[in-house]
């Protein structure tokens, strides 16, 4: 394994490691490498980056411990976005890099650089925030059962107990009732699980049930109570609590949009600039597909419409006339881009600018199924759903062997990884942002869009697992309407994965599971180290894996198994602490100093660490 | 390792493996992999991400030999920089990633994707071109030993055969005499040596003898002839087949340059703006050097004088009155970046366009001694001097180890790395641009900014090695005045590196090491495989590299070693060919269908393959 991992040297952009972890630009921050005694390091070096050029800074030792050094180093947060790393060098005066991929023995470009970035302003409350995703024709009919408004006619009426259908049209058109008053009817079921975020799937009027083709942005869809109910249910989250998030699309509308109908009628309509026409007169679409016509942000008219000030799209969801906290934008990686077009930043950084203007607390996340880096520096998108560097790292290390299982554009069977290169995968792709905007993205192990976690698993055990990596991972958990009981253990894909949710029958539910999920979201939502705390490797096997998250005020390690492995015994000095106790999930013993983690199948568990020394 | 080496599955940027390595936007390219038979790859499928959107793309069997695959897909240039990479997939589904790092089975992030630029339109001599460089001072006095003009106030002369003042301020007013006029009347030196391009260090007045202050632009420094001296050697150069490069600082002017001067006497003067001015009056300076006063690129005028059209200075330069082949930007990297202000993309591609206005077969290349590869992607600069990708992968395998060698910023020595580690890192960084791109980089041992290569390994023999791998590697190789006769095996810096060349006393050149260069000069600049081939590894240890270039009409096999190494035999069959043999270097021997490559000690062999299977 070419990457160390154990108790070597760490630094990450957590507030055990900053001094301002979001700094201004200019401002001075203290940058902090944690290097254990036996590391036989006799000086670190900062090298960072201003304008394009290196320089080099002189870490002096700020204290020791019994197990370790701690060196400290001023860096100018001088850009935007400024990269830094370290050289460690032995008693030979021999130097091993220090990145975000962690201890190079090679010369490696700047990729993997720590970064300080001045202009990332999340809302604090998104770090403590455990989300609830629901699709809204799916998760609750309101409590007389009836329908919010007559359905259209595109749309046919499914029971409640139905099969999903999954030919055409039937998987667009097959309506199950759903609504807003219904989500809000239920959510005592969120407020036991103990959420505190609800992120609804899109509520536009559309003409499919998924409602991604919106044929407005200016009304909630009659279907699922209008207007009133969004309000109503906003409200009523509130009051537990919850926060609510919307769903919106940039990069494209439905084609019976009136904004798309009139610049399909008439040229000179106001709306036609708001699309990407070829020269031949007919539309780009998402994917090529018709009902999808790809919106041209090179429009002030569009951008105003839809995101660019407090009486847009975007400024009115937002504001205190329905009050969402934050937005999920739909296709965020294409939106703005077309060809030899970028417009993708100016995008987001519009939408920042609104949220500003309107909520100044606002939580504005992208969808991007793919490698998001360059998106996310932290002037643009708050976070992504961290499809790349959560979901598949987790889904690749944790997925059942007797199936063959189709995602992330893989062809053939996703492949199952080693935790070594599951763990690579992971730290690879968050060593590319900077470390405050991984701990804004949104992680998750399904959505609308993937097979469900319980049939990706095919277990109870490793679908607990994996909620504990979800629960504990650097970032803001998302769990997908029904996974906590257990649904969707045939969903093998997207559309069989947008179920009912089963409230009149619970014989089917996963009672233990629920507790699990309980259990974990209760600790996801109280722990500061969870929230905003740094993520230390300490052992990485093909079975296992141990870290540690750690803010100023608490420490945990997490272990977690896909079966049994030998016992790992983990020194409590090694870790700068005197005491360990588990907190959560299968039991430890401690003795002799150390933790001894023993696993005999899928285990879950975390300990806190006490007493540092 | 991690990354297999060795006769695996290959593909790269060149002619070889592309239809079209420059495309134009939207057009279609075909890209091809090789696969060993022995490989068990029964799938290729092609991943290309287009407006951020990754999309798979069936490869087809294209053709096979006794040993090889060739699979096709077509790819679009759908976006200015499109990226793409292969799944390999085996009998059992197992996939593997192939990227500009090599085979991967972990998913890694795009960062190593290969890459379609549309953009990049280098001029076709460049590839066959190999650059000398000189410092003007320092390379010849004219014929009759005089001074073109009389020195200076600030500068003092010294004879040709004195030693270099170390100490402030002589290592920089110290002035040996040398002049455009010297460097024509030694062009025959050029021409035997066998170089094809002539990089001159700059031309301008100036307050130092290295004169990156220029006090003026719109001439050429008295001192060193003046413009007629100038226009001299280029036609004189031109007679012989050598084209002349430039030299022009775009971050920043001397601070007696009368733009500057105007601007601190006068706050309303039009050249104030040409300035970078903080609030409190005083101005940025590079390195905060207060006689190399920072440009604002934000002043459409500073852009106009500078480079902005053909009546600029960069325009005249090129253009028929001065008639410069190419123009090196001095600390490109840091131009037109400035904390929060970063127009270095307008500045290289404003002077793109200058270039294609007044000479469009012009070369662009950037000073960059750091990561500069997200300012390669094709659009900016033609290239760079490609010290991180060449230079210093190729030190840290060939330095001498009995004394400190200070480079690249190092703290400390500079770390002799393995061949694996520094063909690693050289691969990493190439990875990072595109193939293209890497073909019109600048590649060098040495330069007027670092210490001899002659001091560098203290040995000929490596001396010599390193020079194989210039000649051979991908990119325009620049060789640095004396270096090809030995020069400077004291030289541990900079300063002492500018060194006077010995013309009277030829007792102290090496006439074995001019051979060398003459040979490897002459088989650079006949060579299709290494002026435009691919690059693919084929043995990699930690005292030898083995890599074959190709084109579509030549394959030479390189084999380099920094000391004695147990033989390596690599067969012909997996080298695609029924035939090899050396065309320069040590001699091998081919027998029972492979070639053994042997060293005793530093070694370098060139072998053609032939006969194509």
């Amino acid at each position: 394994m070419s990457i160390p991992f154990g108790s070597g040297a760490h630094h990450d952009g957590s507030e055990a490691y900053l001094s301002d972890p979001n700094p201004e630009l200019g401002d001075t921050v203290t940058a902090f490498v944690r290097v254990p005694n036996d590391a036989d390091v006799r000086r670190v070096v900062a090298r960072t980056v201003n304008d394009a050029e290196p320089f080099r800074l002189e870490a002096t030792l700020d204290r020791t411990s019994a197990t370790e050094q701690w060196w400290r180093v001023d860096l100018r947060a001088h850009n935007p976005v400024t990269s830094y790393r370290f050289h460690l060098a032995d008693g030979a005066g021999r130097t091993t890099w220090l990145t975000g991929e962690g201890l190079q023995a090679w010369d490696v470009p700047d990729t993997a650089d720590f970064r300080l970035t001045t202009e990332h302003d999340p809302p604090a409350w998104v770090r403590e925030t455990v989300w609830y995703q629901v699709f809204p024709d799916r998760f609750a009919r309101r409590s007389d059962g009836g329908l919010e408004a007559p359905l259209p006619a595109w749309a046919h009426e499914s029971g409640w107990n139905d099969a999903i259908e999954t030919g055409e049209p039937g998987s667009m058109t097959q309506m199950y009732g759903g609504s807003l008053n219904g989500v809000t009817e239920h959510l005592d079921h969120l407020e036991s699980l103990g959420v505190n975020g609800l992120y609804s799937c899109p509520f536009f009027p559309a003409h499919s049930n998924h409602r991604y083709d919106a044929s407005a942005f200016d009304r909630v869809d009659p279907l699922l109570g209008g207007d009133d109910a969004l309000r109503r249910l906003v409200t009523e989250a509130a009051r537990r609590g919850i926060r609510v998030m919307g769903d919106l699309t940039t990069n494209h509308s439905g084609n019976h949009h009136e904004w798309f109908t009139s610049a399909m009628n008439d040229p000179e309509a106001p709306t036609r600039s708001y699309y990407s026409w070829r020269e031949d007169g007919s539309y780009e679409a998402w994917l090529d597909v018709p009902s999808l016509p790809k919106f041209d942000h090179r429009s002030s008219a569009l951008r105003a419409a839809l995101y660019d000030g407090p009486d847009s799209i975007t400024g009115r969801y937002l504001g205190d006339e329905f009050g969402l906290a934050a937005m999920r934008i739909d296709v965020a990686n294409m939106t703005g881009r077309l060809r030899d077009v970028d417009l993708n930043r100016l995008c987001s950084t519009t939408l920042r600018a609104t949220m500003r203007a309107v909520r100044p607390d606002a939580w504005l996340v992208a969808e991007h199924f793919h490698d998001a880096s360059s998106d996310l520096d932290g002037g643009g998108w708050h976070g992504t759903m961290n499809y790349t560097g959560f979901t598949r790292p987790v889904w690749t290390w944790l997925l059942r062997d007797d199936v063959e299982i189709s995602a992330f554009g893989e062809p053939g069977s996703l492949p199952i990884r080693s935790g070594r290169d599951a763990v690579r995968s992971a730290r690879a792709f968050q060593s590319r942002i900077p470390y405050s905007v991984a701990l804004t993205n949104m992680n998750l192990l399904g959505s609308h869009d993937t097979a469900r976690w319980a049939y990706a698993t095919g277990s109870p055990e490793l679908h607990a697992v994996g909620v504990a990596l979800l629960m504990t991972w650097p970032g803001s958990p998302s769990v997908f309407y029904g996974d906590e009981i257990g649904c969707g253990t045939d969903a093998s894909y997207d559309v069989t994965a947008r179920q009912t949710f089963p409230w009149s029958d619970r014989s089917g539910w996963n009672h233990d599971l629920l507790e699990t999920y309980r259990e974990l979201i209760a600790l996801r939502t109280r722990s500061s180290a969870l929230a905003v705390g740094g993520q230390r490797w300490i052992s990485v096997g093909d079975d296992h894996l141990v870290f540690v998250r750690e803010s100023r005020d608490e420490r945990l390690l997490v272990h977690v198994s896909r079966t049994g492995h030998p016992p790992v015994r983990v020194g409590l000095g090694a870790l700068g602490v005197g005491g360990a106790h588990v907190i959560a999930g299968a039991d430890a013993s401690v003795d002799g100093g150390s933790i001894r983690l023993e696993a005999s199948g899928p285990t879950w568990r975390i300990v806190e660490l006490t007493d540092p020394l």
